[in-house]
């Protein structure tokens, strides 16, 4: 099983980084899934936050894929208007994939490449409006959300939350609990300054908004 | 204020990217923090799940950092052994540092480096036992442990959370909870299977133990 992680410049980090650690952890464990990372080229690209990695296959040489995810950040508003990642994708999606994923605004270049069409998405907090405007989603705010083959999640830690319950879906829970214990993903749900500062936290998170 | 963040073959991918999505978001949001990828050099290296990453400066290169912050993965086995690292840590540690941090098995750079003697620290749940055999550390089994300038956290998700702690302890709870609603970090408390399949799961995730 062969997962695909897209990259391209000024791509948010953890949005990718988040999954691309429990899918490796996936592949250690004793399946047989592979991550690999795609980009238009292989030369190395820099990150929203600065962080410079080297894609392991172009958009030419890669392989048919079982799974396709496509991160958010910045960079996704050059992005929906490049061809070449825009045919990259929706080539891969209607040839080979059995399930695309977006974390955070990647759901823009979902929506671009024609797969949100009529679809329940979510994206970053502060892209839902912007989501619910392009009038043929229909938005919700969840971590994440699958629609058929679709799967897409809110911003950065709802992608690694989305890895996992994939994990699930595939695998079973006790597959997931494997992974989630030998990386050790844990984490602390706290709200620094108190909930009250999270004022434009999603509702997801702030179940009582 | 600069921030280094060590890498090396067989680094953990998600032990370095969470901090540096906090830190570099930290830097976005109007403070002086400017985080910097550092390596023995600035050739292309792989890390433990397969992702190729560049880093910035070289240990010649690297200007005096603030914080530096270790990550752990398999390739920490190897570099407890490389000179060359250990005397870049130490080396800014004592000339530069306001703070040192380790996620995972970082802590084992760390206390090579001589910087755990007699401290309270932690490190990933199935290194604990090996971190406590070395003699001279106090090892706890929480989250994340402060002693002094040393910050050491447990694997994976623990550093991200003692990124965000860090940021709330030199800058406030208000720029903490703009840091986690900007990058959206609300991750979820689940443990896949119930937490009966966690029998390895650390203290600090499952209080009952």
């Amino acid at each position: 099983m062969k997962i695909g992680v897209l990259v391209f410049p000024a791509v948010e980090e953890l949005d990718f980084v988040g999954p691309w650690e429990m899918f490796g952890m996936w592949g250690l464990i004793g399946s047989s899934v592979r991550t690999h990372l795609v980009g238009q080229s292989t030369e190395p690209l820099r990150c929203a936050k600065g962080l410079t990695v080297v894609p392991e296959f172009s958009f030419e040489d890669c392989p048919p894929l079982d799974v396709l995810l496509v991160p958010g950040g910045q960079g996704t508003r050059q992005q929906v208007d490049n061809p070449a990642l825009i045919t990259f994708v929706k080539h891969q999606v209607e040839q080979h994939t059995r399930c695309v994923m977006s974390v955070c605004t990647g759901a823009f270049i979902l929506h671009r490449a024609g797969l949100l069409l009529g679809r329940r998405a979510t994206t970053h907090w502060a892209s839902l409006k912007r989501l619910r405007e392009l009038g043929d989603v229909q938005v919700v705010e969840e971590r994440w959300v699958v629609d058929g083959p679709v799967w897409t999640s809110a911003g950065v830690s709802a992608g690694t939350d989305m890895a996992l319950a994939y994990i699930d879906h595939v695998s079973g829970p006790a597959t997931a609990s494997k992974v989630q214990m030998a990386v050790e993903y844990y984490p602390e749900a706290r709200f620094y300054g108190g909930e009250d500062a999270h004022t434009k936290a999603p509702r997801y998170a702030l179940p009582r908004k």
